[in-house]
C-alpha cells in the first residue's frame, strides 16, 4: 500500500491539495449496516474547520462535505464511501512571493528533493489542510465505535506553548475556541495568542487523547501492536514530533514498583500504561498524548535559500495558523479513532469465537 | 498483513516463544548481491545477548544463528532468507510459583483475554527474547543500507532512571555494558544498577538512536511517512512508551522562529526536526529518542489477581534485567534500520528516475 | 488492504455505485514527472463508454472524467491522483420490477446475503459500470509503461459466443464496434449480435490481451509472481470465469519436449508460457485470454427467488449488454497495465541495481 | 507485502530452497483454540511427498516437519506458528552437467536475469519442493475450516496428458497413486506414464478442486474477490498456465439462459458459477480448475542456451516428475483452503453482525 492510504481493514485512501479543486478520500471496510449521513460527517469537520475564530487561519472554507458512495437509504452498505470536500478559498497569489524560496520547517524542500517537482500552491500535498480527510474518516469509526461498543474518543488542548492546562471537564472542550477542558483559562490563552499573533510568530501545542469503552483484547503483538499503531497514525499528523502512550517519557524515571498498574478483582489500580500491555489493549482508557512543533509559516524574517540554492530570506504573509496544535484535537481523535476501528475488526477477525475468561470490575 | 509482520518491502516475519525451542523469522525483498555471512548477524545478535553482565538478565543463551535460505555462495539471491536461533535455556520451572497469577505490566493478562489461552512459559510471545528476531532482520538492512548509501544506524543508552548520560563519543559505546556513549559515567551507573539490583526493583530508560547519511527523499505523503513508520517501529518494541523525533516534546514550548530550521547553500543549520520534514528525510541526521518504561517483573511484592480472578499477590524471583533498556540500543538500531530500508526500496520504487534537483553542503 | 483497493506500490482505490451520484478513484504511487492530461484518460474511458454502438448497452453516459489532484502543470508530482466520473443516466425506475427479485447469475443475491442489506439500485456495486474507474487507472499506467520502457498493452474479442475471430491486424481493433481485429468478420458479428438481441439471451465471448515491449524480469517469486497477480486482475472483472496466460489449458495435452520453449542467442523459439517462467517475465509477449459469461440480465423468464425467499420468475428489461465481453477489451488491457506498472516498480525497487547479465536478440 | 508472503489475515510467510539446508514458513492470524499436532500437518505433507509411486520424482524425502511456535499444550495460541522441514536427499551434483545451461520451459533464465545471481542448486527458489510450505500452511486451513464451518476441500486428478478421467468418488482420490477418483483407470494411466517415462518426456495435467460447505457470503467486492483471490493462488503454484471458476471456458459458448444459475427456494438450480456470484460465495460448492503443462526438465535434447549466451543443447538426466500435475491435488486444495480460510476471517471482521436474511435449502 502507498503512502496516501492507511489500515489493513478499516482503510482510508486520501487525495487532495491545498490549492487544487478539492479534496477526498475512500474509507474502505466499514461493516454494513451502520446509519450514516451528512451531517454525521459534517459535525467533525465543521471542529476542525478554519476561520472558526481570530486564534486559527483565515481562510474561508465552508468544508462542506458530499458522500458520493457506500451509503444506501441512510446506512452504510459495506462498500466502499467515497466522498469530496471542494476547495473554495484557495488564494495560490498569496504564495508569489515566495515560490522559489523554501519555508524553514515546512516540507517544501523535501518534496522538491524527493519528486523533483516544485508545486508553489500553498504546501499542496503536505498542507495540514489535508487532515480535513482523516476526521472525515475518523467520523465514521467514531460513530461505530460508539454504537457498536460504546467507546467514546475525545482530545483537548493540554498545552500551548508555555501555557499548561489542566484537565477539569470533558463537557468544556467544545465550547471554547481552543479545544480546552478549562473554561477558567481561556482568558489568559486569548491574550498568550493575541499577543503571540502580533509578534509574527507561533508556538508549539500538546494535544492529548483519550478512547473510553475499548474492551480488553484489540491489538495484535509484536509488530501489530495497538499502541504501534497509535503511535504511527499520530506521528503521521502534521507537526507532531513526539507521541506518548500512558506515563510516556515519565516512565524513564518511575520504577518498576511504581509503575507497574497492580490489579483488583474490580480491574487495574492504576493506568501508567495508557491502557495497553503488550500491544493489546487492558480495557482501561486508551491515553495518548502528542507534541506539536511551532507552524513553519511566520512573518519574522528567516534565512533560507531558493530553488537554486541561492540563500536568501523568507516572510510568509499568507493567512495561517498561529499555532496548529489548537485545531489538531479533532485530528487525533479521528486517527486515534481510525485506528481503533481497524483493531476492532481484525480483533474480530481472529478471535471473534473467544469470550475473554475473565470478567473484571 | 498480521501482526508477526511488517514492511512494506523490505518484509520482517517472525516467530518463536521464550520458552519454546526456538526463534526465527524471514526476510522478504533484500535485494539481491549483498555480501552476507552467519557472522554478519552474530555480531548484531552478540551485542543483544543476555548474560554479558551482571547488569542484564543471566539467562544462559548463545544465540547462534543459522541462515537457512536466501543466501548462495556468500551472497543474497533475492529471495527469502530464512533464520533461526534455537533457545538453549529455557527453565519453564520457574514460572511454577507464578503460572496462575497475572504479573502488573506484564503481558499476560492482555495476552489471556485476548487468545484465551494461558501460555504459562515465561512470557511466551510477549517475552523481549522475541527481539533477537528484529536484530537479526536489522543487521542485514544495516549492512545493506551501510554498503549502498553510507548510512550507518547507531544508538546509546541516554538515561537510565534518574542518572542522565551526555552524548560524548559513539566509539565508546560498544566497550562498555550500557552502551552509554561516556566511559566516564560507567563506575557511577554500576553502583547506580547495583543498588537497584539489590533492591528487588527495576527502572525505566531512555535511547536515542542516530541514522546518519540518509539521503534526502526517502519517505512518502500522509499516511506513509518516514516518521509515523519510525514510530510504529519503536513504539513496538516490548516496553517503549514514547517516541520522539528530533525535538520532540521540547517542540511543545518552542517558538517557530526557534524551531523551524533555517537553510543556508551548505545545507540545514540547525536539526530541530530530525531529520524528516513532511514525513520525507532532508539529508541530515534521522534523530529518535524513546522511553521505555522499567521491567514488570521485579522481586517486590505487587497486588495482583489470579486467573480465576482472586485477589493475590506477586513476586517474581526468575531472570530478569533490571532495566531493559540497558540491552535496547541494538533493538532500537535494528528497527530504524529496517524502515529506513523499506522506504530505500519504496523511495527507489517510485523516485528512481529523480535527481534531486539541489545538491547542497 | 480490504477489498476496493489493489496493488503493492501502483495503487487503485476505488468507490461508487451505478445508479449513485458518481464514480471514482484514487491512483496512489505513480511516478513524478509523468506527462498527464485529462484527454490521455478521457481517451481509454470513451473506448469503455456505453451506448457506442447499438450492441452494448444503450444507457447514455458521456464518462467525463475530472482530475482532482496529483497533476500540477500538467505533469504528475508523485502524490495521489484523485478522479472522478459523475454518473449522468441513471434510471433507477428501471428497477421498480424487479426489486424485489434476484437475478439469476447476477451478484444481488450474495450482496444481500453478506452485508444483510438490499440495494436495488441495478446492481449497485457489483455493476460492470464500476469498471471505469480501473480503465482510468489503467490509462496512467499505460502512458506511464509506454513512454518509459515501450510496452504496450493491447486486446481484442477473440470470440463471441460460437464466432471465432482470427488475430489480423491490431490497427483494426478500434475501428470496429467489437474490438475484433479482422474488419472481414465485422458483418458477419453484426448480423449473430442482431440475432442474440432480438432472441432476448446472451452470450459469452473470450478477450486476448498482449503486452509486448516487456523486459526480462518483472515479477517476484512464490506468490508475487506476475502471473499470479494477473490471474487476479483479470478474475477479478465482473463476468469472468477463466483465465489462461500463454498456452493456457492446451498444455494439459502438450508434451514437455513441445511445450517447453527453446532458446537461441537471438531469444525465445517459441511463446507457450506467455511471456512468464517462474512467475518472472521472460521479455517476451505476455498473453493473457480470458472467458467471460454472457450477460446474466435478460428478457427471457427465468426461475428465481424475491428477497423474501419465495418462488418467483423474473426477466430483466432494463439497458444491458447483450454480450459483457464487446465492451472488455479496455478493461482487461486496464487491468494488465496495472499489474504490470505495479511489478515494474517493485522490481526496481529491489533489483534497481541489477543489470540482466545477458543481453539476448 | 514482498512475494514470499500472502493472504491478508491468514498470512503466509515461505522460505527454502530445492538443495538448501530447509523449507519453513510461517502462517499468522490463525484464530486461537484450534487442535493442532505435528500429525495433522505431516498427513497432508505425506500424500505430497516425493518419491511415493514410480510415477513421481525419486527424491528421498521424509519431509517431516517441525512445529517451532504457535501451538501450546496442543492447541494454537493465536500467535505466529512457525514451521521447519529439513532437507534430507539434496544431490546438487546431479546439477553440475548443467549448471550453465538454462532448461526450456524452467525459471532459472528469469531468475537469472532478474536478480544477476546463477543459483546452479536444481531450480533453487523456482522449485516445485517449495509447495510443501503451502501444504503445511494449508493443512492448519483445511482442519479450521472443517471443524469451524464444515467447510472440505478436495481435489483430484481430472487429466493427465490425453487421458481424461471422468469424476465417479472421492473416496478413491487417495487410494491410488494418481490422485484420480475412478479406481477403474489406475491400469491404464499407469501403462500412459510407463510409456512416457520411456519416452524421456513429460505432459501436461488438469486437476480439479472443490470445496464443500462454504457459507454464502465470502468474498468481496470489486478487487478483493473470493475468485480473483482464488485464481492468484492458484495461477501461483509452479506450472499452471490456466485456472476456471465454475464453467470457466464453456461459458463463452453458453447462452445467458443456460449459464445463469436459476433459484428455487430450496437453492441453485445449477452450479455455472463455481460457487461464486460478483466474487461472493453463494452456498454451493467452489468448484476450480486448472492447467498444468509438462515438466521443463526431460531427458530428450532441446536446444537453448548457456550462461553466456552461446546456443548449446541441453538434456537433464535428473530425478523429476514426469507430470507435476500428478501430485498437485494436494498443493491445489492446500491453496484453496489458505484463501477460504482468509476470507472467513476477513468476512467475519466486518460482517460479523450480519446474519444472512434468507435461509434456502
Amino acid at each position: 500500500m502507498s503512502g496516501n492510504s492507511f489500515g489493513t481493514l478499516y482503510c482510508v485512501s486520501s487525495f487532495g491539495e491545498s490549492h487544487g479543486p478539492a479534496y477526498g478520500g475512500v474509507v474502505d471496510g466499514c461493516p454494513p449496516g451502520l446509519e450514516l449521513s451528512q451531517a454525521d460527517i459534517q459535525k467533525e469537520l465543521d471542529r476542525r474547520k478554519p476561520g472558526s475564530s481570530r486564534h486559527v487561519t483565515q481562510r474561508r472554507e465552508s468544508d462542506t462535505v458530499e458522500i458520493l458512495s457506500g451509503v444506501f437509504e441512510g446506512r452504510t452498505t459495506g462498500t466502499a464511501i467515497g466522498f469530496l470536500v471542494r476547495n473554495e478559498d484557495q488564494r495560490s497569489k498569496d504564495y508569489a512571493a515566495i515560490a522559489q524560496k523554501f519555508r524553514p520547517g515546512h516540507a517544501d524542500y523535501t518534496y522538491f528533493q524527493k519528486y523533483g517537482v516544485r508545486d508553489l500552491r500553498g504546501g499542496g500535498r503536505a498542507s495540514a489542510r489535508e487532515t480535513l480527510v482523516r476526521v472525515a474518516a475518523g467520523a465514521i469509526a467514531k460513530k461505530y465505535l460508539r454504537e457498536k461498543f460504546g467507546v467514546v474518543v475525545r482530545g483537548y488542548l493540554a498545552q500551548v506553548g508555555t501555557q499548561k492546562i489542566e484537565f477539569r471537564d470533558w463537557t468544556e472542550v467544545d465550547k471554547n475556541p481552543f479545544f480546552v477542558p478549562d473554561a477558567g483559562i481561556v482568558p489568559q490563552l486569548e491574550k498568550f495568542m493575541d499577543a503571540l499573533r502580533e509578534s509574527g510568530d507561533s508556538c508549539g501545542a500538546r494535544v492529548n487523547v483519550v478512547a473510553s469503552g475499548v474492551p480488553v483484547g484489540w491489538g495484535e503483538p509484536v509488530y501489530g501492536r495497538l499502541d504501534a499503531d497509535i503511535a504511527a497514525a499520530m506521528m503521521g499528523i502534521n507537526a507532531v514530533k513526539g507521541v506518548e502512550i500512558g506515563a510516556g517519557f515519565a516512565a524513564v524515571t518511575q520504577k518498576g514498583s511504581e509503575h507497574g498498574d497492580e490489579m483488583s478483582p474490580q480491574g487495574f489500580l492504576s493506568n501508567n500504561n495508557g491502557g495497553v500491555l503488550g500491544g493489546i489493549s487492558t480495557g482501561q482508557d486508551v491515553t495518548v498524548s502528542i507534541a506539536l512543533k511551532p507552524t513553519s509559516s511566520i512573518r519574522l524574517p528567516r534565512r533560507t535559500i531558493d530553488t537554486r540554492g541561492q540563500a536568501t530570506t523568507i516572510q510568509t504573509t499568507g493567512r495561517h495558523d498561529p499555532c496548529v496544535g489548537i485545531r489538531a484535537a479533532p485530528i487525533a481523535e479521528a486517527m486515534l479513532a481510525c485506528v481503533l476501528m481497524d483493531h476492532a475488526l481484525r480483533h474480530r477477525a481472529q478471535c471473534g469465537d473467544v469470550t475473554p475468561p475473565l470478567a473484571l470490575g
